[in-house]
């Protein structure tokens, strides 16, 4: 049987090899994952990761918009206002030391200055991260322990990255993990990797949005700043989870320069494409691998908007749709119900008229023209037992459009965030 | 043990007594329930309700702002367009009548024009309403024998508009009537009574908020017209259960005038002062029932946001701390989770500084000046079993405010909402 999908935007191609590995794939990083002692139950869970460039490297940050943010958020903001450089990332997991206040503030710059200390560079050139719970303060005779546990854990391999990116977990099922490495026009090759953490988009007592990429290609910090700004904006902000954002989400990106080659100054030019193009494609496997793990979630969900009359428009429609709880109640239920996702395009504020409007479900056209069409349901049930589900509407008003990422609502969604004991 | 509240904006007062009873409380109307037999199953479940005025009454209606708007909102609207006065308002469960295009107006008229007939009145002055199932067309033959059963059902008391309450009810648990009786200056007695239904905001396989109001105030349309217009905006558009609108929402008063008097024809004096505050009380009881019966709901939560720089910065703190799931599953599990009301808070888009803002749960301060206060978990759980649960925020930014009226998040929404066979 044929079905016809309606034209929804490319995901971005991947412009070389994607290898197995995070942040040690590129040259010139190494990393470690180990446990300081975090939990105050004493468990010997990693809790803490380190990712370390041999030399300073050029670096990026970007970071959460919400007006509650956390003391190493503001410690990086600071970190990255004095200095162009960096050369290391402490994470940890367990604690967001978030709603702090100043012996937050302290703590956080006090786990960069020991840091510093041990690799032999500036406070400055150390960046901090945490998730966890917020409201309490970090534990700094753990953290030190961590810290010099992992200085001395460092190296530079896939079991390495892969102890960082499982240290960092916290709600998260699964490590997160994605690397590319691509041939320069130079002849050159490059790499770009990168692990983060994130299932709901924010809790107190588990999640945030953390991640760390790394590249060995020569580019310089303005440059990559705008990168990074960009390839976020297309890829981790796309993904809605529950629409909670964090105090604490951060991404950092680290260029070593380790592969050699002319540095890339401008945001410009074939070889600055390409790159773009790579860490784009990690941020975006990064990305849908959050909202594959969202919590509780048994399927990774694409909603894509198309025919907007405003860029605005589309994005609106589309995070309606995909912040519905009704609509990931439905794909939880294997329920292919147009009604719902109609009913939140309408009250989106987007602009359309309902008789123009076209949605499919699973690649099956459930709405023509704002009616009903008959569709398969054998056909519908037994696509909605694959691992991904997209939802494509086209609201006939224009050429504009939008794509997220999300995940269904089910039981174990509730279960994570209602049934803990505080 | 003494502990200090912040200010919240004061719910409306009842400016006269509280009685039991719904539509039939106000003279001049009456009511009915029956089983039309709309259910594919053939269940004799009650299904079609009846309401109607002794002689046309003034009439207002306001409807759902979603781009998806249903058949019957359609014909209310050309209806109300076309006459000041109205006789009844026929309403159905089971089918929303909503994305059916043509032939869904179609019914939808006919449905007016039956009742029209029956009634000895021209169909502009009959309202129509629906709820239910999207995409599907009404069965027109059990809607023609439900107006004719309807219609011999009719009576004026307490048992009536009870059984026009229960037809209505969808994924709703209890039936929502609210009455009150008010003595005017001019020593006359006037009663304002109503009955709603609704439970998620909008299912296509159950829910939709519909809300029918008499009175024997002597109100004129226009005036009328305006009261409503306030009246819902600070009442049923406070209520968040899921953040989804329906196709289908409606409310719709009417005004008998049976109760004698001079016509009130200017929104302003203390007799239109009193009319409205009777008005706004029987649509703030009927919101709250809505949002106690959210779906799968075990408490009704009241969000408050003072200390606004804007009104606009109240409303979009508070309907995102509202409409937050990990905000709404935190009060499932009991737990006083200021993290995630704080979070909620930072992302809302409303300008305040982390530092300036205070935060009580049941009643209990758990931040203060943006960090954490201790506070009485035990004096917590004890509050948390009780069926209604205050949230209350201050931004100290300034002194706008706002409230919402929402339920927690529970393993029920999500098994009502994703659990049934489609």
């Amino acid at each position: 049987m044929q079905y016809n999908l309606l034209p929804i935007p490319p995901e971005p191609e991947c412009p070389g090899d994607a290898v197995e590995g995070g942040v040690d794939v590129a040259r010139g990083f190494r990393s470690s994952g180990v446990c300081g002692g975090l939990r105050p139950d004493g468990s010997d869970r990693d809790d803490m990761a380190l990712v370390c460039a041999d030399a300073p490297a050029c670096v990026a940050g970007v970071f959460t918009r919400n007006r509650f943010c956390s003391a190493p958020v503001r410690v990086c903001r600071e970190h990255l206002a004095a200095s162009e450089v960096a050369q290391a990332v402490v994470l940890n997991s367990v604690i967001a030391n978030a709603a702090t206040g100043e012996p937050g503030l302290e703590n956080a710059r006090a786990t960069a200055s020991m840091a510093a200390r041990e690799l032999g560079c500036s406070p400055e050139q150390v960046l901090v991260a945490s998730t966890g719970v917020i409201g309490s303060q970090l534990p700094m005779e753990a953290v030190a322990r961590g810290v010099g546990l992992a200085v001395g854990a460092l190296g530079s391999d896939e079991a390495h990255d892969l102890a960082a990116a499982r240290a960092i977990m916290t709600t998260d099922t699964v490590p997160k993990r994605a690397a590319v490495r691509y041939v320069d026009p130079s002849g050159a090759t490059y790499a770009v990797g990168g692990m983060c953490k994130g299932a709901g988009m924010i809790a107190p007592n588990m999640a945030t949005m953390l991640g760390v990429i790394t590249t060995d290609a020569p580019v310089g910090t303005p440059v990559l700043r705008h990168a990074l700004r960009e390839a976020t904006s297309l890829s981790f902000n796309h993904v809605i989870v529950d629409g909670d954002t964090s105090t604490n989400d951060s991404v950092i990106l680290l260029a070593s320069g380790a592969a050699g080659g002319e540095r890339i100054d401008e945001a410009s030019g074939e070889r600055y494409e390409l790159f773009y193009r790579a860490l784009l494609w990690v941020c975006s496997k990064l990305a849908q691998s959050i909202a594959a793990d969202g919590e509780g979630a048994t399927v990774l969900v694409r909603v894509s908007v198309t025919g907007a009359a405003t860029p605005g428009d589309a994005e609106l429609a589309c995070r309606t749709v995909a912040s519905s709880p009704l609509v990931k109640t439905a794909i939880a239920g294997h329920d292919p119900n147009w009604g719902r996702i109609a009913a939140a395009l309408g009250r989106s504020g987007a602009s359309f008229s309902q008789e123009d409007v076209d949605i499919d479900i699973v690649g099956l056209p459930v709405l023509r023209s704002g009616l009903p069409v008959a569709f398969d349901r054998q056909e519908a049930a037994r696509r909605f037992e694959l691992p991904r589900c997209e939802i494509a509407c086209d609201l006939g008003a224009g050429s504009d459009s939008y794509v997220c990422w999300t995940c269904d609502l089910t039981h174990g969604y509730v279960s994570i965030n209602a049934d803990y004991t505080s």
